[in-house]
């Protein structure tokens, strides 16, 4: 029984790098992650999964080619899989992301934003 | 386009019933449930899936066969598939599970604290 409790705030404590998500809990084959916005990321898809952000502290701003949705802190969203999305953040936000281990953050764009995707913190 | 944006202060304030899990997103086939807690649940298992708690308000305890953990506000902690367990809380606290979409909350143990496992809020 390895399981151990994961305190986000102090697990975000341990790293600075935006858009750079850490891996911090698996349940089956699924990874929670947290991330720390700032600026704009790249716009992108996943085709064969929905992703689930939860805001931890401060906004963050999810861009789809109709509409534009704002984030808050204890609030959840879920980007429905295949859906073309830019995630914004004008100041920093720390976000927990939920979705199946192996998900690129990318998407199928790439790009220099691409980061590792199974770090852990 | 469906997905709105869940404020999971605002769908813990629609209901006060203790342990009766309430759906507020759904990611593939997997479930975000709200749920109350407060005085002791059943021991049970879920024998196929790992399930997740994220503490919202308060603290709960989850009892092992061979150790308790204390889980509060801000923590994470993942239930590995397969190992008995019981939750419990002294003052009600308030948690978001993670878990796939038909998963029983009294898993194999049934009795009369099994909840509708798909009721939304």
């Amino acid at each position: 029984m390895a399981s151990d409790i994961v305190n986000l705030a102090q697990k975000l404590a341990k790293f600075s790098e935006h858009w750079s998500p850490r891996v911090v809990a698996e349940m089956n084959d699924y990874q929670f992650k947290l991330v720390k916005l700032q600026g704009d990321f790249v716009w992108h898809q996943h085709e064969d999964t929905d992703e689930v952000f939860i805001v931890m502290k401060g906004e963050m701003r999810i861009g789809f080619r109709d509409r534009e949705v704002t984030i808050r802190e204890g609030e959840l969203f879920v980007v429905p899989r295949g859906v073309e999305h830019i995630t914004r953040a004008q100041e920093e936000c720390h976000a927990l992301i939920i979705e199946p281990r192996g998900v690129v953050n990318t998407g199928d764009a790439g790009g220099t934003l691409t980061a590792a995707s199974d770090v852990w913190v």
